[in-house]
């Protein structure tokens, strides 16, 4: 056997929306026997600290539009992986949705490197809980669809806004940056623009905040939007929240302070 | 304030696919607190263990429809909350994702309980991890649906399959049971013959399964799949398993009985 050296396993593990107790127990102790993290931007600093023997190495692009730095760190993923046993690349929410994970296993996998993939708890499912608004509600709502607006240069046109169109309810990642566009994109597609909408931001941290309103409002809404990450979410199921959102949010945060 | 008894708190808490290690470390710490736990069927017992001192309610129902039975649920409920100070209601994979959640905090409010909801990984996301398989990919795939063609018998037609169509990806909750009347709807709906879907059952769990094919063949699919929870993936993104699938799973469980 001269000569082989037996190659690490690369974990793809989603870090959760942002609480550290939100993470898995699998993903804790993968990090924690973690030699190396790559991680991307905006994961807690709690997090981090339970990779307590690891190198760590933020390798974040927030929006995942640039393919070099992609393939430098897919790159880099094998490159630790043939000189480490335990390598974990650390996402935000879920690895398997609008994570890039694909381009990473593909490469891997390329290279003869094992790859495992720890799922997590995806910031829309958390926004939800903090909301207190259920994604689905029978005879109301059996449909969620997730998608994101944000389009790389070389994309086709995607046709996202007919899934949101189609769907009961929707969650829109990546897109309280372009709210104009998402709203303009989303009534010529058809929705009425006194469907309710919310901006959930930095979900699940001490810092979260919502705001509830119409699809009208959307642009209006994502003024008063802070710059850190932020869902949109839209459909009836959110209809109640237009009035109780903002004040049971005033009445949370005074509480917290107290 | 004689006569005034303070309340306990509802925890609706995700338990996550399946294998005890997906649970969050918030969902561990609160059933370790719990005074009582009413829990789904299916529920691992390994994550009901982690309930050491509570006592254990079942009250699964598995597809959701008896209303008569929520309304039970519901009730139990508030009744615990008025004698222990930690309730749990533990819901297989996410609470907000097709778990009636919303009847449960509906009630709670207007008893004027206090509820807090622990999100959850979801089944998709976990099947997508044993998949190896990115719900999105770039370019390819940037918007995904989770949806459920079960029909209570009073509810009204739901435009499931329309949802499906226009979504790049599709993940199918408590369809399997029911795979010749969804290939049917979504034929009509549009959708391909040749479309790639997969069934993947007992997610997460030793027992886990997948089978690969296309939507023409989804009765056959479904009658090759066992009886436990089961979800029908859809889309493009699973082309690559309708090959690879079988063969890895074959070789998986050869190497675990190894």
């Amino acid at each position: 056997m001269k000569g082989i050296v037996e190659a690490g396993i690369v974990y793809l593990v989603g870090a959760g929306p942002g609480a550290p107790d939100l993470l898995t127990v699998r993903a804790v102790r993968l990090l924690g026997e973690a030699d190396i993290v790559f991680h991307d931007a905006l994961i807690h600093p709690g997090t981090l600290a339970l990779a307590a023997r690891a190198e760590k190495v933020l390798v974040g692009k927030r929006s995942g539009r640039h393919s070099t730095a992609q393939r430098f760190i897919n790159k880099r993923l094998a490159d630790a992986a043939r000189c480490h046993r335990v390598v974990v690349r650390l996402k935000g929410g879920d690895p398997m949705l609008f994570g890039r994970a694909h381009e990473e296993i593909s490469f891997l996998r390329k290279s003869s490197i094992k790859v495992e993939i720890v799922p997590g708890v995806t910031a829309a499912l958390a926004a939800s809980a903090e909301l207190g608004v259920s994604l689905t509600q029978r005879l109301v709502a059996r449909s969620v669809v997730f998608v994101t607006p944000r389009t790389a240069a070389d994309a086709p046109p995607s046709g996202w806004e007919k899934a949101v169109a189609a769907a009961d309810t929707a969650v829109l990642y990546m897109a309280a940056s372009d709210a104009q566009a998402v709203r303009d994109a989303l009534l010529r597609a058809g929705m009425r623009p006194d469907t309710a909408v919310a901006i959930a931001e930095n979900v699940s941290l001490e810092s979260a905040g919502v705001h509830a309103g119409t699809l009208a409002e959307l642009p209006e809404l994502a003024r008063r939007t802070g710059d850190g990450p932020a869902l949109v979410l839209i459909g009836n199921v959110f209809a109640a929240l237009q009035a109780a959102a903002t004040r049971d949010l005033v009445a949370r945060s005074a509480s917290q302070s107290a």
